[in-house]
């Protein structure tokens, strides 16, 4: 650590996740000194990993944000391009949709621990960053701007004061908790019913790729689903998101016969994939998935929290990383806009990135509930037929919501704001009719010049 | 405390405030012995007051809860008789406004530490209950079902194995720690932007009451207002909601000057009233309002939050405790239902309580939308009009929200359900209108008939 007299300008970082590790090397191009606190040990001198990550799908917000840290290119070429996903049916046959309208609407599959050495290693070559593993953040006192350190080893028990503060702790954030303690802190955690498994299907025994690398597979069964994402070593990493009880469900799933039985009637192209599939199920921890919101995100100058730390959100609209990382592009603009007055900064970032963290977080939701309840809705599947249809003919005017948060970086809740618009548009077409050939293209085309003029499509 | 070997069927509350020191008593009749742990001392052997506890107005639900312990009339006999509010205008002009439409609908005024007093001499009769002042809860390990206990005088820790633990200590619940740390346990709390300050006004120097005491007073003034509630000793309670920051605000008010400017503006009948304005002003702490919604309440058969613990309102609907105690007899009546199994009890009392105090939580919080935004709106003042005309033409269909929460024990939720089909009535009865002499009576008999046939006030 470092020795922090009052004239060092220290930036110091409680986590040094995905996050944390872009923000240190973002920080530090501005000319800061760095320091990072990782309770965790250095995961590249880790065998294995903790069976409980699910891969990651890393799209345009997420890469801008490595692109400001010159790191775009490196972790491109560490990824797999998935220009679309495979959709398998019960019966076997699978279907190919294409993500976006052209080649570089692709999203890139990466493993979170692939990803994490990369950028832990760049911020070994970045001047003035200052790592420190195995070191738990214990307590904080605001007021006084102490910070309480325990060496997971040593169990040594350090207190230093720092001026500047950004808790990138993920989820479960000890800073955040700080901030729990402050007057009128606004803070809720809300779990889903559903919970995650994560499964590995290895390659083949010739060492090739079992299923198509160049997709994210799903296979969608109404309450649960399977997706999987490939891995550079031919593997791909599943994941199962199933409620946790029910008819249905994890806790249904408690003997050999019951997991092998499941799989074979709702998977079967998947059980001849994975032999060690009932180890595996058995084995792996349930993950649970939860959205936390909470207000404000800074404490004074001295405290602010960051990515999960301050916003967690479900996985199922695929921005987690991509939103931590947009959270770094755009703590920097702040700080460019409003130093050296760091309240200011963290107000500002704030204000700007509350009601977008907001906008994704339910986005998420919503398409989690789409996934639940809609996805065998025959009126919801003639919308999003209209939907493709649309795209199609106004490519300029009707982007979809799904390219919007995925392949644009206009803020989240002006996606959320299109996407309100679509619904709108969708259900006035869909009305009273059961085929997208019976859709009244004048009316359609009213709609979206009305709607959705040309000078909006232009400020996104 | 009590020896505690497996054979007694004891029954541990945290917390010996109101809801705790209620649910004592029940639980007492019901034959069990009853040990509660309270944080604080013995208030009856204490001076003077804490100085932010707005007073409480006792309704039928809270009566209700005191009825089933025997000490309705005693709690009657120490109260003051609100038969209506009395609003005053910035002219100074003051009108009554009855809240109930017979002679029993009445609300008590009581001081929060005269009621605690009531229960706790009234628990210290109570057979089998063992109640300990000055004993923190400072750890509980559920697994285990332990309790660690802090004796705050001698500093003594106890680690004492209960196995049924119910949570009766409030909104900062010491308990709910324990089940924040449970998985998938959901929680949320959310502060208002107003805070509340409490004044004290005297009774006048020949020892009488200033204002008249059959009333709760209230100085409304758009985004903040002034209310008063009679105490035994002729001065009344008063309480300042304002937001904490802004033009007009807490924060606002820092200097004596400031303090007195605002009140002579806009509270000129009671500055004369409250010789020490400035002074309790500036001495008298700022509290905050928050919400706390959280699910479930419940770990198995061991642990069970009660009253503000599991949900906190604000208090703009005067059902804070009324709920609390409401807790108590509901409470009261899953033990009858599905004891010898606590796990029943207790999810029984989750599941048909939840819905409820979500319901008068957000009632709660309708209401101080309505009296910020809303109260001077004249389409809302006008439908509040046509409201109390419905009232009185249908006085058995439509029985306004106010009602239906302070003066009957229907669920909470289904209060609000038939609020929001009143809202509906007055809204296509208000559409285009602007007097409520304009009113079409018939479309209105048709509605109510319609929408609230006498079947459903019947249920009522």
């Amino acid at each position: 650590m470092m020795p922090g007299t009052s004239s060092d300008p220290i930036i110091t970082l409680i986590g040094a996740g995905l996050a944390g590790a872009l923000l240190a090397i973002l920080l530090s191009k501005r000319g800061y000194q760095v320091e990072l606190f990782e309770r965790r040990p250095d995961p590249r001198k880790q065998a294995g990993h903790a069976g409980r990550s699910i891969n990651l799908a890393l799209s345009t917000r997420g890469l801008h944000g490595l692109q400001h840290a010159g790191l775009a290119d490196t972790v491109r070429q560490r990824s797999i391009k998935m220009p679309g996903r495979i959709i398998h049916t019960l019966d076997g046959e699978t279907r190919f949709q294409p993500y976006g309208v052209n080649p570089s609407e692709v999203l890139y599959a990466i493993s979170r621990a692939e990803l994490q050495h990369l950028l832990l290693d760049a911020l070994a070559h970045t001047p003035n960053v200052h790592l420190n593993f195995d070191t738990k953040c214990v307590e904080m006192h605001l007021a006084q701007q102490t910070l309480t350190l325990s060496h997971e080893l040593t169990g040594e028990i350090t207190t230093l004061i720092r001026p500047h503060v950004i808790g990138t702790d993920g989820s479960s954030s000890a800073v955040r908790s700080a901030m729990l303690r402050t007057p009128r802190f606004d803070y809720a955690q809300t779990y889903l019913e559903h919970g995650y498994k994560e499964l590995t299907l290895p390659p083949a025994p010739d060492g090739t790729f079992q299923l198509d690398p160049h997709a994210l597979h799903i296979w969608p069964r109404g309450t649960y689903m399977l997706i999987a994402l490939p891995n550079l070593d031919c593997s791909f990493t599943c994941t199962l998101f199933m409620p946790f009880s029910g008819s249905v469900s994890f806790e249904a799933l408690s003997t050999s016969d019951a997991i092998t039985m499941f799989f074979e009637q709702q998977f079967p192209d998947v059980v001849p994939l994975i032999p060690d599939l009932v180890k595996d199920f058995t084995a792996n921890p349930t993950g649970s998935l939860v959205t936390i919101k909470c207000s404000p995100w800074h404490y004074r100058d001295h405290l602010l929290l960051l990515g999960d730390a301050a916003h967690a959100i479900v996985p199922f609209f695929g921005q987690g990383m991509n939103c931590a990382f947009e959270d770094c592009t755009e703590l920097d603009a702040c700080i460019e806009a409003e130093t050296p007055d760091w309240e200011r900064v963290f107000a500002a970032f704030f204000s700007r990135r509350k009601p977008n963290t907001d906008a994704i977080a339910d986005m998420a939701i919503d398409h989690y509930i789409e996934m639940r309840d809609h996805v065998a809705d025959p009126h919801f599947l003639l919308q999003k037929q209209i939907e493709q249809e649309l795209a199609k003919r106004f490519p300029k005017q009707y982007i979809p919501q799904y390219s919007l948060v995925t392949f644009q970086r206009i803020p989240y809740a002006q996606a959320r704001e299109q996407a309100r618009i679509h619904e709108r548009i969708l259900q006035q077409l869909s009305a009273h009719i059961n085929h997208p050939d019976q859709v009244d293209w004048q009316q359609a085309e009213h709609l979206i010049q009305r709607e959705l003029p040309l000078s909006r499509e232009g400020a996104a």
